[in-house]
C-alpha cells in the first residue's frame, strides 16, 4: 500500500545525532517501543516508519519518513497522530512538508468547494473575494445583523463573522444567524446580490451536530471551524458530507504555538494549506503580513501557494489573510497574492460606521482598478 | 460576574512595550477591533479585557489580564479561545497561570472521579498506581488482549491503551475493547482483582457518539482522550456526562508545540494540570523527566503540583508520568512525586514478555517497600 512521507527539521550537532533522533520518530510516530522489541515480520517491515531521506538542511537536518496507511487508518485524527503526536513533545523538530500519497488522497479527498466552488457560491468568477467580518462580541443579534446588511449591500463577497462570537448571551447562535440571513434576504431584494455568509460554528461539542444542522436549515452557506480548539476531525467531518453540503473556512485559533517557534511545531505552509486540503478547508485564514502578528511575507506566499497549488491533494482552496488589510494596500497585496485569495475586512472597516458599505466599494474599485 | 484571569509572560524591551503588548492581547482575545471602535457600556466596561497587574518578571514581563464570563460562555472550546486563541500567534506571549474564578469554575466543574475516584475504581487505595500500556500498533486484538491478562495477572492497577491503537484493521476498535474486556473477566476469575481499563477513544468525528455509547456497553472504565487531535470540548463532553460516568485520561499528543518553546504556548502545569482539572480530565499523561522527551524534574513536579492542589479548580487529578519508568527507577520517582501518582509502564515493559506480570509484581514490591 503506497506510504505517505513526513519530512521533518531536526536539531542535531552532527549527522550521526540527526540519524538516532530521525530512528526515534520512526518509532515514537508507530509502535512507540524499543526496536529490540518490535514484533517481526508485518510491524517490524510495514508499520515502522521507514527513513527514506536524510541530510544536511539550511537549518541542522531533514530528515524524510515514510509511513504506513495501515498505522493511519481512515481517521484524519489518527493521521495527524502519526504524523506528529508524540514528536511534537521534543524540542528541536520540525514539521516541514507532508506528502500524503495517493492512498491518504483517497482516503482524505479534502474540500468540498474549494476555489471555484466559493467563487461560484460568492458569485466572483475572477479577482480577489471581499470578505468583511461581523463583530465585535458582545453586541446584539440585531446589529451584528445591521452591519452583515451594509456589508451586503456595499458588495462583499463572503461575510464571515468574527471566531469569538460562539453561543454568547449577548447575540446567541440561532438568533445571530437568524438576524443575518434576513438581513442577507433583505439587501437581494434591493441588489440582486447576495454573499456567501460563513457562521461560526459553538460548541459545546454535545451540541456541534444539532448546530450543523441548524445552520443548514437556517440557509448559511458556511462555517468558521477552529480546528485548533476543536480538534482536526470536526472539519473533515463537514466536508464529508454530502447531505450537509456546507464550506468550511478554517480559522487558525489556538494553533499559534505550532508556527511561531522555528525549531519546532509546523512549518505555516503545512499546517494553513497542505493539512487544510487534505481535511477539507475551503479557505484558509492566516495571519497578513504587515497586519499586527509576525507573518512574513515569505510565510504569507508559502501558505497562498500551498493552498493554491495544482499538485496539492484536494481541490485548490482559497488563501484568507487577515490582520491589516485596507483600501491602500489593495494593490500591494493584490501583486503578492494575484487574483485567487479572500482578503479579510477586519476591526478597521467598523471605523467607517455606516459608511462600511462604501468602503467596500472602493476596496472593490481598488482590487478591480 | 466574577471575571477570571490569565497570567502571560510577555516578551517586550521595556515596561511602556510590555504595556502595549498587554493592552494588545486584552482586546486581541475578546472584542478584536481597535480601542476606538469599541462601543460604549457594556461592551467596553465588561467585555473588553483588564489588565489587573503588569510588572516586570524574571524573564521579561508579566501581565495578568481578567476576562468576563460574558466572553466565554458555556463552552469549554469558547473559553480556551478567550485564554489564548489569537494571541497564541503572537511571538513572546506564553500563558503562565489561569485563573478560573468562581463563575468560570461553576460552569466547568471539572473531573467527575479525580485521585479518589480512581482510586477506588482501581481498588488502590493508597500508594503509586501501575499502569502499563497496550501494545504495539499493528498487532491484534487477541493479542492485545493476551497482554491485557498479563498486566492483570501482575497486578496492574490501570490498563491502558497506547495512544495510537485507534481504530485501525489491524486490531479494529471495537474487537479489541470486547477482547481486552473477555481477558481482564479471565483475570479477575483466577485473582479477585481487576483493574480499571482505559480504551483509546477513536474517531472519525462522526462515529465518537457511537464509539463512547459502545465502550460504555462493554464495561471499559475510562477512556484515553487527545484534546491536541480531538479539541477540548471532547474532554469536558465526556465529564459531564452523568449517564455514561466514564472516567478520562488524557493524552498529549500533538500538544507539544505549547510547552517545547518557552517563550510562548503554555507553561506545562497549566496545559497538562489546570486546564485538564477545568476540562475534567481524570488523569493527566506527561512525558517524565529521565525519559525520552526533554522534559525536567521541575516541569514534572509543577505539573504534578497543579493536578492535585487542594485549591486548584474541581477535584484533583492524578498525574500520569509515562516514558523511562522501570522498576530500578521506582524509589526515586515515589520520592519525587508522593504516592497519588499513576506510573506509565512502556515499550520495555513489554521486554519481559511472558514474564512482564512478575515484572509488574515486582514494580509493585518497589514502590510498597
Amino acid at each position: 500500500m503506497s506510504r505517505f512521507a513526513v519530512t521533518y527539521r531536526i536539531r542535531a550537532t552532527d549527522a550521526a545525532e540527526a540519524r538516532a533522533r530521525a530512528e526515534g520518530i520512526a518509532y515514537e510516530q508507530t509502535v512507540e517501543v524499543p526496536p529490540d522489541v518490535v514484533p517481526p515480520g508485518f510491524v517490524r517491515d510495514e508499520i515502522v516508519g521507514r527513513i527514506e531521506e536524510i541530510g544536511p538542511d539550511s537549518d541542522g537536518f531533514r530528515a524524510t519518513i515514510s509511513y504506513s496507511p495501515e498505522s493511519a487508518g481512515d481517521d484524519f485524527h489518527q493521521f495527524l497522530n502519526v504524523v506528529f503526536g508524540n514528536s511534537s513533545l521534543q524540542k528541536g523538530i520540525r514539521v516541514i512538508a507532508i506528502d500524503p500519497g495517493p492512498e491518504i488522497r483517497r482516503r482524505h479527498p479534502g474540500a468540498r468547494f474549494g476555489v471555484e466552488g466559493i467563487r461560484r457560491m460568492a458569485r466572483r468568477p475572477e479577482g480577489g473575494l471581499i470578505c468583511p467580518v461581523l463583530k465585535p462580541q458582545g453586541i446584539g443579534a440585531e446589529e451584528i445583523a445591521r452591519i452583515a446588511c451594509l456589508c451586503a449591500l456595499g458588495g462583499a463577497d463572503i461575510i464571515k463573522e468574527d471566531h469569538g462570537l460562539s453561543d454568547l448571551r449577548t447575540a446567541p447562535f440561532r438568533a445571530r444567524v437568524e438576524a443575518v440571513v434576513a438581513a442577507l434576504d433583505r439587501a437581494e431584494l434591493e441588489t440582486g446580490r447576495r454573499p456567501a455568509y460563513f457562521a461560526t460554528l459553538p460548541g459545546p461539542f454535545e451540541r456541534i451536530e444539532a448546530n450543523l444542522a441548524f445552520a443548514k436549515a437556517a440557509r448559511v452557506d458556511g462555517l468558521v471551524v477552529m480546528p485548533g480548539l476543536f480538534g482536526w476531525g470536526l472539519v473533515s467531518r463537514i466536508a464529508r458530507d454530502e447531505a450537509l453540503n456546507l464550506a468550511v473556512m478554517m480559522h487558525p485559533s489556538l494553533t499559534g504555538p505550532f508556527v511561531v517557534s522555528e525549531g519546532s511545531g509546523m512549518d505555516c505552509a503545512v499546517i494553513y494549506g497542505t493539512l487544510q486540503r487534505l481535511a477539507g478547508s475551503d479557505l484558509s485564514i492566516f495571519p497578513n503580513v504587515g497586519g499586527r502578528f509576525g507573518f512574513t511575507e515569505g510565510d504569507c506566499r508559502a501558505i497562498a501557494k500551498a493552498c493554491l497549488d495544482p499538485n496539492g491533494p484536494g481541490r485548490p482552496i482559497l488563501p484568507n489573510p487577515g490582520g491589516g488589510m485596507s483600501v491602500d494596500r489593495a494593490q500591494e497585496m493584490q501583486a503578492m497574492y494575484g487574483q485567487d485569495v479572500a482578503y479579510l475586512l477586519g476591526g478597521s472597516l467598523l471605523r467607517h460606521g455606516e459608511g462600511l458599505g462604501a468602503e467596500i466599494a472602493r476596496m472593490r474599485r481598488a482590487l478591480d482598478g
